[in-house]
């Protein structure tokens, strides 16, 4: 370890990110220090630096999914397995952290993402909490932290380029209980959008129409898998009539919203058949209302809307090994080609917020 | 069969209720006469003479709820179990006609509720195709039609008290999937969330908090179930406070929306909580939009909204055997008080659309 | 339509097929004429010819799926879109007729394939009653039979190589709820098993253990998609062993049970891991009882095991769609490259009973 | 707290129960001390007699389920509402502890009853482990056990009567997915058998049918809920013929097993409708195999069969608001007259082993 640990931070909203020197952690019992190959710059960082969720405790250092080699592991860490992990291992590791699994949502509801004792990196802890987010040569493993092998056949870019957009398609596609054949339409084609497009052709979805913006991202979306697209500047109701002439006149069986515009919701009700299944995975933060027919989209149509919010280690243990599996087939790797070091962690911000990229990813060790 | 059979109709919307003679039918071979003992009017009759469904062919013999006397059985019918019918038993039928089982909706969605082939007794017939409406001395019992035996432990009154509030209830309370002890509201207390409210308390639910108005119907879904009462004069943001007092702080497993009013959707995903489900049933015709915002009430609440529309023989047949065993427990008796001659059909139809009575009955052979 | 209709009969159990020469059908309106093109041989032909099923009422005409010419067309008959049929399309329909629409277990169980007025073509149709089976020159359609259309990407020698097996197997995977990445082994790879195989990989599974013989049936395994295999000449204890050693030690996350050896429920049974669920559909005939242990292999384990009888029309009509659509990917040709004129009928079957082969075609028409 | 507590022991399997002197515990921080005022005698404390179970830590201190009275409280102990216990609080607890939320069991499978970290008051802690069962003075509640308030409307001998089987009994109908109207089958009238009928009746099962010995429990299954009882010395064969009278001819739509001999398993799926489900939770030890037709049980009925193994919290704490709603209406106080100090704890067992109580109950600081 280092004598001292640089991170790029976000001081305040809106503030320009800079890189600061951290005293190296101390992992105490049960803890590790992860040294960070890659982190990811996600949509959710642009939120953060816009100020856009409550309760984060600014200054901090984003970067909620990551890639790095275990050191200074402090006593014994064990898999879900039972296997230990040594250092030098490649890992990653759930960046929700502190579910209580004593309180109502856990252990009634068993819904530990609704946990309110929840903190999660890069997002709920901040720099005074130590080195707990992504952006950072070192990340603190908190002992309890949980902590996932990168199989051999999933390179770390590969894994890094799905990042949490792929956990929260995997929610969402779980949710969406796709019948082989069925027809599904994906609105959104960002991380989630693209990484859904995937699981859903994975798990022998039909026709999978992919709705977005811009072109370049619906070529993409087909090559992860979907079978035709829609742009966003095809007006809503002629969006609304060319999915049915896709889909027998009826409407999809499954729409994922991963879209983040209110009124994708009031879309997707008019794009599903009646008795079809509508996931909302894409509102993570307030854009505000939208307006919908009861009558017309939601009763008479007998249709079932589910929310979906983030994902628990179920998913992302799922993701890992769904990802190895299907690394050759499927093109995540490509979803995360520009590489900043920390120096440009500004840039790199600036990138997913003006949608140059999909994704970027820092190299804090570069 | 008298040489005449007298009934009451609705000529077009809007215009008053009158008594026309009919020639008996003929029933053809598999059909019958239905010698009507009680027929029901409810909001879809007031719907009806407001002319807010598509497509009813005017003029029409109201009433797709009825109990009777069978007599001119043609040929043989059965009951689901194979049992014969014979003249004099007391039945009832479903309204459902037609249904084809032979399109998509039938046979691969298996929602016989969306065939677009499926004709109703008393509201998608016309009275030019026959006694197909309970409003009548007499109803053409039409080949195919399905006939549920009254059980003699059920009688015709409290059968008719429930009407089709009950099976639409029961398809609603069916698809809430209540678990034992879980606590419900339901928003309207009108026929359907009456039964809603009785069938959630018969299925073990544990808090049932009815919201809606008048007080005397209030009162009244106390003794059909409901633990605790929320007036309308309460405004919406002190009734998500009052249930989330009555439920440890966090908002019921289930709300069953049979209010009607399109913001009682958006009321409903406040008083839900995080993970429950909200069914909606209540907005059987189109009163308009209502704002909700996907992200604080759908996405981060991680709910499931259910559309439920109608309700097909399975819950008929059910209903029929719930209301037989549980008539002593459950006031649906007294829902239906007020009994009305056909020439007064028209006092029936006002006694429900001004919410005089909670339901009206009409006794066509009285 | 010639004068005279050759199909090849089985007289009783046991005695030889022999062709016979019937009276052309007089399709009733709303039924035709199929001019066959292929109609498969499979297990259950083997077992009408060992008299094994209960209610045949030889002789018969076997031969229930079956792919043909449409002509002699009377009156109007529609597809589940409401497109019409013409003669000359190439088609396909569903086995099973009759299903009543009006009994207990079609109305309110709502499982047709329980329906006790069922009737099935080249099973429980007798010669006597028409040309109800497929091994014979033309096929009546009778009124209400639901008719397919093979779609234009899906050539009737892929469809018919799949066959009944891949509509059991369809309905088998449904029951099976497969989570994308989830382990599956699949017990028994004769046709059903083959096709279960097939679909579990186009479901997104991951491990898929493939267990029977002999070993080229293995192989052909391999290339409809599992990722491993295990012979029948391996000790049952030791297939435990190897696949528990596949799942990290715990047992595949589904068994589907598709042997027809009544112990294949108890190996299943092992192999699944606590809280998994194993799908039996190879039981098709009585092959007697089994011994299982309540404790070890039910209660303590927490597993599900679901019953899987037949398949109704929303499996025939999705696996046409799924064969269609990935009729490039999975090697359903294959399976059914021994074809035989009517004439050769006996020897396609002792072909199927020895094993010789996994499926054989009759080719009426040749 | 005494200078040392009274515990009665099973120094081994078949040993006579004694009772022994302890030091007084020391809850460290975040445990507690229980006063014992109730703790349970059931079915699981004399299989620990006879030694049915494996890897028991003999000598040992049974009884699993206990309410008592809090002391010595250190530091803070929250309910999963957030509310802090005090000294004086009436509670009881979830036997159930060190469930690690790390593992493949609690974390992907998300069924914390097979965790293989966890263990049990009274059954798998020992007496060298320490005060960790509930035939004892006093019951060290370690730090992270479950603790539930007891509701002011639930007198402790109520919960006590209920006890352990009352949890076994929830989840089993939570597993069976009883719909309104539904018939119940329930095999065993012990004390799980008897709570499964109770909420059964509470959830609106239609006919509930109580089949066991002898014919006091019948009758007291009567009082519990049951529609109609079945008695032993009624031969298997004519039970089922019994079952079909009361169901249409068809067999009920969940049989719940909770008898325990291995033969309820067959009996069961001989009862139950086809598509009916079977839920198996008597089986908690191993009393052997048993024979199955899977063809003729399983395949052609279409049937599920569900295991149901012990509960968790979520099934503990709504059980205590489920016996707290109903206690008027359902005598589960009367499920435990036969009351017994520390010395007489042997009687107790052999009460209970012998059937000559339904359960028994220990009274420690009598």
């Amino acid at each position: 370890m280092r004598e001292t640990i640089a991170a790029a931070t976000m001081p305040a909203p809106h503030e320009p990110v800079r890189v600061r020197e951290f005293a190296p952690p101390d992992p105490q019992s049960g803890g590790a220090i992860l040294r960070t190959l890659y982190s990811e710059v996600c949509g959710t960082d642009v939120h953060l630096h816009e100020g856009r969720l409550a309760g984060v405790p600014y200054p901090l250092i984003p970067g909620h999914v990551s890639v790095g080699i275990l050191s200074d592991i402090r006593g014994t860490i064990l898999d879900i397995e039972g296997s230990l992990f040594r250092e030098g291992d490649v890992v990653t590791f759930l960046d929700v952290h502190e579910t209580c699994n004593a309180c109502y949502q856990c252990l009634v509801a068993k819904q530990s993402t609704r946990c309110p004792h929840r903190r999660v990196y890069g997002i709920t802890y901040g720099a005074e909490d130590g080195l707990l987010g992504g952006w950072s040569e070192a990340i603190w493993m908190k002992p309890g932290v949980k902590i996932v092998r990168m199989p051999a056949d999933l390179p770390p870019e590969t894994f890094i380029g799905g990042g949490c957009g792929l956990m929260t398609a995997l929610h969402a596609v779980d949710r969406g209980d796709i019948r082989l054949g069925q027809s599904v339409a994906v609105l959104g084609v960002g991380p989630v959008g693209q990484s859904a497009i995937a699981l859903a052709a994975l798990s022998g979805a039909g026709e999978i129409i992919a709705i977005g913006a811009p072109a370049s991202r619906l070529d993409f979306a087909t090559r992860m898998g979907a079978t035709a697209v829609v742009g966003l500047d095809v007006p809503p109701q002629e969006r609304t009539t060319q999915v049915r002439a896709l889909t027998g006149g009826r409407g999809v069986d499954l729409v994922i919203e991963a879209a983040g515009a209110p009124e994708a919701v009031s879309q997707a009700l008019d794009l599903v058949r009646d008795g079809g299944r509508v996931v909302v995975c894409g509102q993570y933060t307030d854009h505000g209302a939208t307006e919908i027919n009861p009558h017309s989209q939601i009763n008479r149509k007998h249709v079932e809307i589910r929310g979906c919010w983030g994902s628990d280690f179920s998913h992302f243990h799922r993701a890992v090994d769904i990802a190895a599996r299907h690394s050759n087939r499927i093109p995540w790797a490509e979803m995360a080609t520009r590489r900043f070091d920390l120096a440009h962690a500004g840039d790199a911000l600036e990138a997913v917020a003006t949608r140059a990229v999909l994704k970027a990813v820092i190299v804090p060790n570069s």
